[in-house]
């Protein structure tokens, strides 16, 4: 039986063009769905990258103008693996153009960009995602289950955390192609929308809106040669970010987010602790879930180091034989097959830009809490 | 050559008075002291208690009022192991009398009870020293050695947790003798002075002043039943404690402590993260220092889990072998032998009651920020 | 610049069939090589599962008889994937027809078939190489690494052990199609070749020759039902196998292989202990290399955990980015894109059929040593 | 109610000479016995190191003749924690004077001797132990109790393993004080009778007789300077030393002892695989039990990270709150708790002498089986 076509095309062509263009691959291959994704175009502004780009991956032409790839009819989705100052200018397009997107998270640099993405995506009726991809770690995704099924009980506390290092040095420049998220102008924040925001799209998944924040933020180096004029300018990011938050069902947390944390390439950890169980999960250990099962036998309690390989753990029965790991760019494949998944059953998968909206309501309490040096009541929308 | 005697009168026979009587027992079997302490008085306000607990440790007498303890000539040293409430007014009154005083943490039930503390060991001339153990564990004493020949370089970042979950249930009562730190009259307050207190002292010696706060803090389980009136009241201590911070040096911080994250019986974790190294040290495995040495040649960096049992590490070559671990008993052994050896060189050891109540200081604001849901600076002593 | 074509036909469509087929399919988005490999066909008795197969992954066209495709002119390389029993008739035909042959680990099903093999490939002078994957996990390429760097010194110890858990069930069937590696007939011996064949081939490339043997098996179930037949047979295969060894550099091992470990689904551990080092590396955790180094100061000593995910270890430049892992498959990727390498320098890439070959050698002594409970010198190829 | 006194004589002032004498000074102040244990007095041929020794510990008086210690009236129990070849003849006479005798490891210096010390005390008739303290570990108690219920099942593998690194430098002399264990004429072995004797004598207990061995051993430095002598002599004992075994429960083993492994300073691990169940242990964090259940839940399978510390876990009820660890000097209190125990309860604790002997047939076994390259069948006590 043939499969149906999904037709795409890719604007972007840096770490993330890859993970998804990866995960466009591949997919297939590992999850039986009706449409097959035909990789049709890939956009840059250079030709010669464009041009690189699609022949690595196998995209069948080339567009240097996003404006002619969101016009083509032969185009169904457009995927926005831009850097975030275009996220928005994109989507509006695409949107009119009725085509679906998916769009790398941050949704907008700020709530207002995204408002009006949300708006155009559900004016004009037109599927739509963003890349929080870390949900579909299994190990994750078995934590939600595990949530959904009560057997956390009343969730006490959440902490989250996301630890980098590769800022450090004071002679790393910003701005320019590797380094837009130095430039505040280009990624909007700093470890903000970069990091916390990942931290915040799962938080919100497995334990309900957040409520109030009270935050600090700090930039440790705070001059940089810039790239794209060649002097030394103020650095307007973030370099970390911290923040004290509730959440509607009452639980407390603590967020942090720093690229100054020696030592720590990705280190996104997030722990609920909860009245019956809790559990903890570690990208450093991706394929790992660890739970503290309190109904367990007394003398027996103890953490559980769930090795997440099995064919009863979620997306793991499409891939290997228990006790073989996957990795980082799985997560992608599981967020295409979801979202082709959704496609077809009519039950379209999360997160969709509303979802993301909620995320960066968040992020911009944060920001104008460690500002005012307040607590912050966090818009629900 | 005979041993000079230290004469110690212990008020208190609970948890503490457990734990510092071993110590004070074990002290000259291990550490080459020109000191040996005898073990005087022990003193309970129920005979029975005092004699039960004399006859277990070898106390040679005992009291039933502290204040006759306190007044009698052959005592050098008073140990005050019972609760909260009792601190500042034994403490006085051992000061008036010229006794030595070890006190438990914290010094008062806030900062006004510990600044009279302090004036009143000044203005007697006493040996002073409060129990914040957790500084020598030798893990962390080693911690301490690196930060201070400038391992870590400039510090970014400093965190801490202290997590337990023994009061979840709702149906444990407060007050009493076994319960009085659930009893806010006795205790002073919950977790902020009992956990982060612990966490606040380590974090001002590892890593200098903390200068502003702003913290969050709950009281989950609102009303129990009160063991000394058999009545359902209300619950006045804090069960969760969360605050950002900021450090003199400019590094960041969260602090945490509860007693409701379900699957930690006393995870006490703290992490700094420096410019050219970073340490972590979790008291579940206290035997234990994680470093991460930015120097290391680049592909063969790591976190490097350091055994502490080898006679180069602190207090370890008056122990055993390597590789043969000690547990928590031993940090009180560590601080009885560093207070006698204080003594014998005329360099006393810390913490004294000065810098506990800076303690103090701190999670006054702490629990000042809370309940006014503002940041708040820290008072320097 | 246009790629030179590979193509590649492959007989099997099994968990190895879909690994490789992977790898193939990847190797081009992320290793830049002058060839590409085009799945040009694949190969099944069932033109069904041909079909099936081709379809998933892409295959052009699909055979039915291994004979018919070993014979395809427009077929450069052909890939056995297919069970033991075949591996021998395969290859001496693809051999004779002057096709390069990749093929699935153990060789044949003893030093016999082996043999006949090597010398098949050797005459024909075509590229051959056998899927000893593990030699290609990031962290155990660079143990390779630091032993050639001479880091680890004389070694005095080695130890291996490949655990599962999956044949506990009395109730399992033996033979057919998912069960192949339970019919001795089929598989040539249990998990002496399936597993110990792993950890030997990756010992002998690390550690160098072993000379001698002494080892023990057991089948603990003895009788399963036979799927082929239907009726409850003999169980033929060793079901643990353990042995104790001396290498040629004079260092002591201990291996073991079983389907009995309960808790283990694929725990693959290896240890060296050098002189001056030592490492540890656990397909659990496999992007982590864990290592000590004497040289290190000494209260810093420990043994460090090292994230293989940055730039600096062996294939991670062709990855994500610092932090993110891989997983199984990725060594697959690693192999291929070493052989077309090797195609393209001129230097072979390994292992080879007489390095497997040499693999054989060792099981072959050790089911002999097992069998006659005796010491067994080890043929050296 | 005053206690009844049992009076010490301890022969031997190295390393366990203080862990028994700390043992005994501290087992009544946690542990609720009707005896207490009266240091009378210690035995040490240099009467300066007998008087420092007797010093320290407290213990009444010295001697500097063990034979006159053994006659003393006033003494009930003799402690043997002198050098192995004196083991034999000091328990000879203690136990024709009638003492009850406690043996450091391992009991003689190989089965002869020890049974010539079985046949003395139970001729005499006098309570005797042997200080295999590893038994008492709460965690190693804690899977014996899971074994002894059935938890496990079925065992199919043991493995045992006790690494050391500490004689790896060739410039390290042999013999004398405090490198006895490396004159083989004092030790009578190396590491099988140090080290794979504590595997061992865990292992009977944990999973009954082990009936056969095949075993290798190794002197990696073949000569070394000798104290006594001022020579280089040959080295007499086995730096290594590794075995197959088969149990009498048919279950398979690998066992290994070594001086050699660098970056391990005292590696004691232990596993146990059973049908439904599995454990693991490691003394290098020797307050946790690893535990593998079948019976979870699929999805949520694991290995269980238990922190041993809670009141319901042996031996913990005495000691301090959940989360607080002990150490290694504990499982000797243990031992002397269940030694005077067994006394008053008429249920003599073990291991006893000829337990200890049945762990000296094995480690002859392995001793011969090594020599002379063949299987050897274990004698059975």
């Amino acid at each position: 039986m043939a499969k149906k076509k999904l037709n795409l095309g890719m604007i972007g062509y840096g770490f993330m063009g890859r993970a998804h263009s990866n995960a466009f691959r591949k997919v297939g291959n590992f999850f039986p769905l009706e449409h097959e994704i035909v990789l049709k175009a890939a956009c840059a502004r250079s030709e010669d990258k464009a041009r690189a780009f699609a022949a690595n991956w196998g995209y069948e032409s080339i567009e240097t103008d996003w404006r002619k790839l969101v016009d083509r009819p032969d185009i169904d989705v457009i995927d926005i693996a831009s850097p975030n100052d275009t996220h928005r200018e994109i989507a509006l397009a695409a949107a009119a153009a009725g085509k679906m997107i998916l769009c790398e998270k941050p949704l907008g640099r700020n709530s207002a960009e995204s408002e009006e993405m949300v708006a155009a995506v559900e004016k004009a009726g037109v599927a739509n995602m963003v890349w929080y991809n870390y949900r579909r770690v299994p190990a994750v995704t078995m934590a939600k289950q595990l949530v959904e099924e009560g057997r956390l009980g009343r969730i006490f506390h959440y902490r989250a955390k996301f630890l980098q290092d590769w800022t450090i040095n004071a002679d790393l420049p910003q701005g320019g192609a590797a380094l837009w998220r130095l430039d505040v102008n280009v990624a909007g924040s700093g470890v903000t929308g970069d990091l916390l925001a990942h931290c915040i799209d799962t938080a919100i998944w497995l334990n309900g809106p957040i409520v109030e924040v009270s935050a600090m933020t700090e930039t440790f180096v705070k001059e940089r040669m810039h790239n794209l004029t060649g002097k030394v300018e103020k650095v307007g990011i973030d370099d970390a970010s911290l923040f004290l938050a509730r959440f509607a069902n009452g639980s407390l947390a603590t967020f942090e987010a720093t690229r100054y944390a020696r030592g720590h390439k990705a280190l996104y950890t997030l722990e609920m602790n909860g009245e019956k169980a809790s559990v903890f999960w570690d990208l450093h250990d991706l394929h790992r879930l660890q739970y503290f099962d309190h109904a367990d036998e007394g003398r027996l309690r103890g953490w559980k180091s769930i090795h997440i390989t099995d064919g009863d753990q979620p997306y793991m029965k499409n891939w290997w034989v228990p006790g073989l790991q996957i990795g980082y760019e799985h997560s992608f494949v599981h967020q295409v097959a979801d979202f082709v998944a959704g496609l077809e059953s009519g039950q379209p998968a999360g997160p969709n830009f509303r979802d993301a909206l909620q995320t960066d309501y968040v992020t911009d309490a944060v920001l104008a809490s460690a500002r005012e040096r307040s607590w912050k009541t966090v818009k629900q929308g």
